[in-house]
């Protein structure tokens, strides 16, 4: 074949799921040259992003890292290294990604008992708790906030139910992580995992993650030392954990003072979630939010101003995210590509039993801002037109605009 | 703690054993911005990177493909995938890098056998057959070249061998893909996983790996289709690969036409996989190869030209790196740190037997040049005269000078 050309990526405005757009400031981060993996300057930022980390997860657990992996290889490092084959693991599903915790915690080894939850919706508080009393989990494995959905799950309460079953709690916050509160020492929550390609801003390829004192309890009690660089005296686990690329225990070692060597650090994907803390923490983890919590309501307040119909339970609607059913007569898909093509705009399909029957619109990162809100809400309307569906004109942008102006922020649109 | 300041690494040259100084073509391709993951433009340099990806491992192979981790994830996606729990998998140890394909097939669940070589050689191929005959792998996995020791195994007759024993046969080319050949077709080599951060001149985070119509036959024979997505008709494996995000059948899946997701693929490191492979292209793999053997002698010549003793045997020696004895009396830790603070240049030390004993110099990817060879022996040279070892003087430098001239590459130094 010719040699194909240099990336050349077209001009997108990514409204959907995530990835979105990524924050420039971010790719400016990831430009930088490479250190060696023992430099000064390495170590600095691997602690300095441990620290910042600390600071989006709101907790002091020491043991605070990125994983070299997509958010989906944290999940899997932390339930391959949390849970021994055997151990009883309860997930409430609400969705597709709580379908995939399951998964994840079956290959490892556990015995996988689920809550099913109604898509839409989020698990009672009183269903996790019959569910703990009759499943007696080692763990409690949950999707904070499941994009197929756009559901939020709430965690108060979580602990203390934790708590009476001596049980570990693990919360998958990929898609909410920046954008929505997740407390991690005030919810009590023993493990999250994350992504940088939602409200991070960022692009996949690293995750953030976070292990209370009980988690690394339980995942030292699995440690184990390769023999290529075991030295007299390491210990060998009976019942190593089943994988080398996510034994925390070994990650935890090469993040820690001892720096024993394991994977090579992607240095790249580093620098940028280095960048998008940093990011997150200059303008104020609560203003971040509040960031997201405003341009999502004016995301929702536009699709409503337009006569469609938001999908799920409102009141447990992630911030930076939103369904909508994809009325009748209307080709989903047709629009999606009539967005992409035309406008440069990407907005998401749905999974399994929402596909094609939901768009979901994303208002996250880099693209939490007004320009991008309105601009999507008017492509959206001139495609919905120009596909034979009536929609009130500029409605979706009036409403929106209405939102800014009742935050005081800024003029109608 | 106050916000830390923007990442803003100091000047480094690295001439370890890799990461290596990334080439700033593959950075800049790295700064380019997102697109959605089934954007058609996504979809077209997934493509290429698969193509490129052929042409670099000199395969047909279909399945030719990043894998979303580092290259020690790549290692465990082969031998999780590949390898059942109970399989017989023997593994020649040569250095530090075979102890981890042990390991990993270890936590894989196979029944590992190893081949001990003495380090600083390479296994002789009927020292490999009479293990053969005992063990009766299922697979055969080696480390093609062991940058712990700087030894490249030989891989001719390998493929007959696994013939005769109906095995299958993984090469962990990590360190060697690029600046050495590794005819996968030609050689038979029904797996193998590289990185970006040796030869190819990118930074960690995205393994390129390529498997042959026989590998994926056993891949497919594991193959299951999570819940979250899983249609009627989907097969439903008996024994699982046990790692989700490493089950090669479900990320055959994610890159063939159907687009099945799986991880959200990394993109930034997809740009960058794109740029490395582009650039060895470019060259021409033949003289891409070639650079890489006239920089490497020439820094051998020249470390010699210093008085100093090459670790390991000659005829096997990796063309991109060079073990250093660490003469008598001189603090190695020393060396190392006088050239990284005074003179911004990294070297590598190495693991185990050999720690303290043997500096492991690269000339690879980017720095595979004659101005960062010279560069190196000059300030080796004044290092160690500082530390007061006795060199000749401009001995290295002279040395690989006259390498180049006699590669008819430029004037003498």
């Amino acid at each position: 074949m010719p040699l194909p050309g240099p990336i050349d990526p077209p001009a997108r405005l990514l409204m959907g799921p995530g990835p979105i757009t990524a924050d420039p400031r971010v790719l400016r981060a990831m430009s930088a040259q490479l250190v060696g993996q023992y430099d000064p300057y390495m170590t600095q930022v691997m602690a300095e992003v441990q620290e910042l980390y600390r600071g989006v997860f709101e907790t002091a657990n020491p043991q605070t890292l990125l994983i070299d992996s997509t958010a989906r290889g944290a999940i899997e490092a932390a339930l391959v290294s949390i849970v021994s084959p055997g151990d009883r693991v309860l997930v409430p599903i609400m969705g597709r990604f709580g379908h995939l915790l399951a998964e994840i915690a079956g290959r490892s080894g556990a015995e996988v008992h689920t809550l099913d939850v109604p898509w839409g919706r989020v698990a009672e508080i009183d269903a996790i708790a019959a569910a703990m009393e009759r499943v007696r989990p080692r763990v409690l494995a949950m999707v904070h906030g499941d994009t197929s959905t756009t559901m939020m799950q709430p965690f108060e309460g979580l602990r203390e139910l934790c708590d009476r079953f001596d049980c570990l709690l693990y919360a998958d916050v990929t898609a909410t992580l920046g954008g929505n509160p997740f407390p991690v020492d005030g919810w009590g929550v023993d493990a999250a995992t994350a992504g940088l390609q939602k409200c991070l801003g960022g692009p996949s390829g690293s995750a953030p993650a976070t292990f209370s004192p009980r988690a690394v309890e339980a995942i030292e009690a699995r440690r184990s030392i390769e023999a290529g660089i075991r030295v007299e005296g390491d210990p060998v686990a009976a019942a190593p954990i089943r994988s080398n690329y996510f034994d925390l225990a070994m990650i935890f070692d090469y993040w820690g003072p001892r720096r024993l060597n394991h994977h090579t650090e992607a240095t790249t994907m580093l620098y940028g979630a280095h960048e998008c803390a940093r990011l997150v923490l200059d303008q104020g983890l609560a203003a971040y939010q509040e960031r997201h919590a405003l341009h999502g309501a004016a995301m929702l307040a536009g699709v409503e101003g337009l006569g469609l119909e938001v999908y799920g339970d409102r009141a447990h609607k992630m911030a930076n995210i939103v369904g909508v059913v994809i009325p009748e007569g209307v080709d989903g898909e047709a629009v999606r590509g009539a967005l992409l093509e035309e406008w440069g705009i990407e907005i998401g399909t749905s999974f399994g039993p929402l596909a094609g029957r939901v768009w979901r619109i994303g208002t996250m990162g880099y693209n939490a801002r007004r320009d991008a809100v309105l601009t999507t809400l008017a492509a959206l309307e001139a495609v919905l037109r120009a596909q034979g569906h009536a929609v009130p004109t500029v409605g979706g942008v009036e409403a929106a605009g209405e939102c800014y102006v009742n935050a005081g922020d800024g003029s109608p649109a």
